[in-house]
This record gives structure tokens, C-alpha cells and sequence, in this order.
């Protein structure tokens, strides 16, 4: 097994970088609704099947959504779970009600990604079983930088009932939904985080989260 | 809050791309000892800090590890682990001996990655708990990224008993080790992955994964 000899540059490096910085996770608000091609949609997806997984076991399946039925299934049991999910943001209710935290109807794309669980052992998935889910999210996380670098927005919605979603998609006993994508063209990116720009959360130095040899 | 501007183009894909592809997991029969800079190790943590994060909680700490008897002690933590695992695999066992696992010591530089639990809710993680999990694992992929365009080596070592590594980290209570990585130089990138090689298992089809509105 000879090792291929591929060596990428500093400016390489720096497109990396910048698509890492550049990176949001984008809502209803900033959607627009001009349908996505497919290619996009398989490049999408072709840069998920390269991801790292546990065993090599590649336990995902991805659930690609137009339909503005099965979508408003959706976007009805996001409400109900966000409804319920307020009040424990006691003092902040105003404020994070007046956030926009979806986009399912608003783009034209959605693709629910699960985890299918494994028919036997996997190989370094024993002493970690999250570790198969871990390898869906390296997944989603390539599929995300692909979207940015192909200038398609992404959002990540997770105020939902994974059951719920699960039973709408009909979804075979054992599979876990481990997140639900939404996708389209948008009007831009902002340059900082929402949440960041609304003053909801700081950004950590990163010397607050590291530590050297031990805690 | 005005949007960006910033385009991405065809060759910036191309890059990123590429990246994808040819990132593998890296493990002692292929780091070679040489030490890596703390730049290097600064750019890898980078590239975690824009990682995507629920609620823009950044729930994440890096403990970084050079210090040879650490590095043992896991080690050793790693081989008990692995020797209770190997009986799962009937049939497979002879096989899976032979397979070079992790390259704790091999490697110069380990980065134990933990996630910090919240002092409050967060929002988007009340109904997926495990949303705080899968934003460390995004930036851990941000990270390995980034070390293969930078032509670092980098493995996830997930045959570990998490709350031992723990223990031997003293990690405060509640913090949950996610990936145990091991970075270094290497004599090179193998072509595909080594369990396609060795024919462990079979790369899944986009068709195989992939269904339309719903399963």
C-alpha cells in the first residue's frame, strides 16, 4: 500500500481557511427562494461520502426534500417543539422570540440526515457507540463548507422532536435523525454570527479553551 | 445586519474539494516523529473556533498533549480497551490484530478534545441534547481539514474508555471526552481509505444512501 505523494500549498491552506471563516448558518430570514439545481445538490453529498467514518461503516442516509407538504409537516412540529422550548429562556423570552430560527419553508431544499444503525460490531465504534453518530456529523459538517464554497446557504434546524421528524419521514425502526438541513440560494452571508451580532453569546479567546498536558 | 458579498469560485470548490478526498485517517504505522510546530498545532485550533456551534455556545476544549508519560498512560488505557474489544469480532479476529489502531505515541502531538457542559440552557440544544456533542465533533472536522491541507497527518482514536482518559486528563466532572486525536507528520497519504483497501468493508454507493421525500 504505497502512499500517494499529494501535497497541497499555503494558498490552498488559504481557501480553506477562508471557507471555514465564512461559513453561516443561515435562516428563513436570508433565503430566497430560487429553486437548487441537483448537481449542487449531489456535490453536496459527494463531499458527505468523503467524510471520516468509524469502521469505515459510512452509516448515513439522507433524506432529500422538496415536497412543500412533507416540508409544512415539518415546519408544523418545529412550532409545537419550539413553543414548548421558551419558557427556558426566562428573562429572554422577548428577545428569543423575535429570533428566526428555520428556514424550512422558505428554502427550497431540505435533506434530513440519520443515522442507520450498524447490523453487527463495528470496529472502533465499541468502547464509543456515539462514535456512529459522530461520523454522521463529520458528514454534514463537509456538506456544510461544500455549501458555503459553492456560495449556497445552509442552516442547521435542531429545535425538533427527533421521534417526530423520524415518524413524518417515515423512517425504519432504529434510525436516528441527527439533523435536519435546510438549503438555498440567500441574499448573502453576514460577516459575523447572528447571535454573535445580536449580542446573545460572546466568542471565546481561544485561550479559554485549551489547556496543556492536562486540566 | 448587511450580508457579505464574499463569492466563492469554481477553483475554490476545486480546492476544497480535494481536501475532502484526499483526507485520511492516519494512524503509527504512518507519523514519523518529527515535531510539529505550535503554528501548525494554532491553525488547527483555527479552524475549530469557526466551527459551527449550537447556540453559539462553543462548548468545546482542546487539552493538547506532547508530554511522553501522559501519552503512555493512555496508551496503556488504550490497549485495555482494545484487548476487552477484539472477542466482538468473530470470526475477524485474526484480521483485526493485524490493524494499526492509533499512533498515540507514534504521534508527537495528541489533542484530547472534550466537550464543557452548559451552566444553562442553550438554544437549539432543549430538544436535541446531543446538539452540544455534535457541534465539538464539527469543529474536530474543521480541524482534520485543515490538517490535511497543511499535510498533516491526523487519526481519531475512538477504541478508548472515555471516562478513564478522563480521569488520566483530570477532566472536571462532566466533561465528556469526544475524540482523541493524534497529530503528526507522515510518510504519506494512503489512496483510499485503509479498511477499503484491506477490504474491512466496501464504499456505499450515493444511490445506496439516498432517498427522495421520504424512506
Amino acid at each position: 500500500m504505497e502512499p500517494t505523494t499529494k501535497m497541497f500549498t499555503d494558498r490552498d491552506v488559504a481557501v480553506l481557511e477562508d471557507i471555514i471563516r465564512h461559513r453561516r448558518d443561515v435562516r428563513g430570514n436570508r433565503f430566497m427562494p430560487k429553486p437548487v439545481e441537483q448537481s449542487l445538490i449531489d456535490r453536496l453529498l459527494g463531499a458527505a461520502l468523503f467524510a471520516p467514518s468509524v469502521g469505515f461503516s459510512q452509516p448515513w442516509v439522507f433524506v432529500i426534500i422538496r415536497d412543500a407538504t412533507v416540508r409544512q409537516q415539518v415546519k408544523e412540529s418545529f412550532d409545537l417543539t419550539n413553543a414548548a422550548t421558551q419558557p427556558s429562556f426566562s428573562g429572554r423570552q422577548e428577545q428569543y422570540a423575535r429570533l428566526k430560527l428555520e428556514g424550512i419553508l422558505e428554502s427550497p431544499v431540505n435533506i434530513a440526515v440519520f443515522y442507520r444503525p450498524p447490523d453487527g460490531p463495528v470496529l472502533g465504534q465499541t468502547a464509543m457507540p456515539e462514535a456512529g453518530l459522530f461520523t454522521v456529523v463529520c458528514a454534514i459538517q463537509n456538506m456544510w463548507l461544500m455549501a458555503r464554497a459553492l456560495n449556497l446557504g445552509l442552516g442547521w434546524v435542531s429545535i425538533l422532536d427527533a421521534q417526530k421528524v423520524g415518524n413524518i419521514l417515515r423512517a425504519p425502526a432504529g434510525h436516528q435523525l441527527v439533523a435536519y438541513l435546510c438549503i438555498g440560494y440567500t441574499d448573502g452571508f453576514l460577516a459575523r454570527p447572528e447571535l454573535e451580532l445580536l449580542g446573545w453569546e460572546k466568542r471565546r479567546v481561544l485561550e479559554s479553551v485549551i489547556r496543556y498536558e492536562c486540566f
